[in-house]
């Protein structure tokens, strides 16, 4: 019998890979081994109580409501919890603003549909969210990458990619994923007058933003737009797309995020949304606004702040006191992910291998760029395991570095 | 200022319109509306205290699995719980034919993705469900519908249907939504063969096979296909995708749904869906599972077979009762529509707005076809209403059809 699929995929499978990091990060699967490479929040921290009573109190009032269909855009007290939590960084939206999605990773593909066509420029930093490149990739998108330093996007250079018309720019401000570096506000200002002079609008997605350890919280770049357009107390109408979402403050398994955008852009969103999934779960909308509600979110956030503020310094500790001199690493003020740079020549494939031998492992940092001569780098995740462990870790990854160096020394 | 997003959208947005029926049916939302239109199943019967215990019992014993992120490809047990109700119809699948979407929307939307080039053709039935060419207008499809009989789609006129190139052909065998018509097992056989000599697969959705109230179950298109081909105890590896979904037999609300597809073809899906939404939410898979695990799921869907023919049989008869000779409908042996056929000239959309006047809704049949001149038709749903507001219902249709032929007497 002949094979009937192979034929008969659509084009845009062609661009659709296994990833090869994903088939090499199974190997990390084994218990004994120190994975620095996923990205998950500390499961022991999940507001495990606060869900039961949640639950409980949903299925309790509310459950013919909570377990049937329900309308595309989302429930409407969680679209204006949403939606009231952004005005205070200052900027006027609603919950007509706000569209609630099945996790950001959906989020991204509702934006690919609605803006990529097969061939279109996407504008992102390198590196950048691994995630996103899948999602847009299912839209046959090219990309254009502009590097990060510690400020974030090098805004100097955007003017020259802008000039090569892309459809927009994707931009990580806060604790990047996975250079863990934050755009600086003057930057952001760049950015705002560069997206409004070039035509080019912005995607901002912060899924770390209330994760910070130290410093002051800067204002989103949405918030920037209102302000440079002057929209003052009328909804937001600019030229930025925001995505937030409760993966990384309440929990990722219930995928619950939302788009803000612009009224008639958020009613554009939906009629995808609508054919993609047609809503995102009752229930769980439901669950989440209850758990987050009456000041509960952000006391569990400043929860976690403690919690992964230690890792972080844990970690940073260890990098300090194991690490060979010429191996140099991001000092993240928040988020989940700190970034290494290896000596130049370093090849990061086999040390991967090598420490995995040892049992620990990270990301490859080639992972996420766009162009294929990436450096030398690595991502390393700090917030889903102990202290002892991070620098257990750590040590185990230094002596590896040691050792392979040693084995064949780089240029 | 100028409006930065209107001239960004990807031409994919050109085929996405708001759905008219849809701002109609926003006139029936008020309570005096008795509104035949929705497809809602009983709310008044979800299992809730079943649910409850099930949240219970996932919050106790594996919150830090049930609330973190997990596999694109679904929770296992319930995988293979899907794959082991299958089994019993006579094909052979195990877990890994099994992909868990979050509703069949997104499966219709993966496949959709899959296979769907911009122009490619789909033969869909006529009338078929308005929600797949939602999915499917998003990749640009075009349409070929095949008229549907009292026996389903008809399988005589398919052989100059399918020369025409059609990428797949999209079939809801039982009860189908909007007509209420089973397709025949002989029907079943014929499509199987065709799709086998003309190399053309079949997407079959089964949302509603569980919900017969009478009459034998007849075997999926799926089996009849496994055995054409000889595949015997091998995992299936034929020429027909299978949808099924857990919104009509327990809750629509949780948005869990399923793919059963040869197991290269749920490779490729697993690879859409992780940029598509990255898995379905774990705590909602774990929750159904707990939910339907243990002969629950039969049992439940014995009551609401119980429930929902009682509301049949009520329409039935009050169809019987109150509708002028002239006008015909279908005698669906399961689902939760009947179809109702006007005389010719007819107009449809004047009769809706006629019969919204008297507060009782539906939905015009031409919603449903992909061609222009659509026959005079209706679709009525039955299973989210009790007896005696259905039987007020038809009264009050019966009731403006008599006014308007009067009004305005057809050709």
């Amino acid at each position: 019998m002949s094979y009937i699929w192979d034929s008969r995929y659509a084009l845009r499978m062609k661009g659709i890979t296994s990833s090869t990091i994903r088939e090499l990060l199974k190997l990390t699967q084994r218990p004994e081994v120190i994975s620095f490479a996923g990205g998950l929040p500390a499961a022991e921290y999940f507001p495990v109580e606060r869900f039961q009573e949640a639950c409980g109190c949903v299925l309790k009032d509310s459950a013919h409501h909570a377990l049937q269909y329900s309308t595309t855009e989302g429930y409407p007290p969680l679209r204006a919890l949403i939606a009231e939590r952004l005005c205070q960084t200052g900027v006027c939206v609603d919950a007509d603003n706000v569209l609630i999605t099945s996790g950001s990773q959906q989020a991204l593909s509702l934006i690919g549909a609605l803006l990529i066509n097969p061939g279109d420029l996407v504008l992102v930093e390198e590196p950048t969210y691994l995630g996103a490149i899948q999602a847009f990739s299912l839209y046959q998108a090219s990309y254009l990458g502009v590097p990060l330093d510690s400020d974030g996007i090098r805004t100097d250079l955007l003017p020259e990619a802008l000039r090569q018309g892309p459809k927009f720019m994707y931009i990580l401000p806060n604790f990047q994923n996975p250079a863990g570096v934050t755009l600086s506000d003057q930057r952001r200002r760049e950015l705002v007058e560069h997206a409004h002079h070039y035509g080019v609008p912005i995607l901002e997605d912060d899924p770390y933003g209330e994760l910070r350890y130290e410093g002051e919280p800067l204002r989103p770049i949405v918030a920037h737009d209102a302000e440079a357009l002057g929209l003052g107390d009328t909804a937001y109408s600019g030229n930025v797309i925001e995505l937030g979402t409760f993966s990384k403050t309440l929990a990722p398994g219930l995928r619950i995020a939302w788009i803000v955008a612009p009224k008639p852009v958020i009613a554009r969103l939906v009629q995808i949304k609508q054919g993609t999934d047609l809503h995102t779960s009752t229930f769980n909308q439901m669950v989440i606004y209850e758990v987050a509600k009456d000041g509960f979110l952000d006391e569990h956030i400043a929860n976690l702040r403690t919690v992964y503020r230690k890792r972080r310094d844990a970690m940073l500790a260890a990098l300090d006191q194991f690490m060979p001199s010429e191996v140099e690493w991001t000092h993240p003020d928040g988020g989940l992910f700190l970034w290494v740079k290896f000596p130049q020549g370093t090849n990061v494939r086999a040390l991967f291998e090598a420490a995995v031998q040892r049992n620990v492992a990270f990301v490859p940092g080639d992972t996420f760029f766009v162009r294929p001569d990436a450096p030398p780098t690595a991502r390393l995740n700090f917030s889903c395991m102990d202290e002892d462990r991070i620098r257990e870790g750590i040590r185990r990854l230094a002596e590896t570095i040691a050792e392979t160096q040693h084995a064949s020394p780089t240029v």
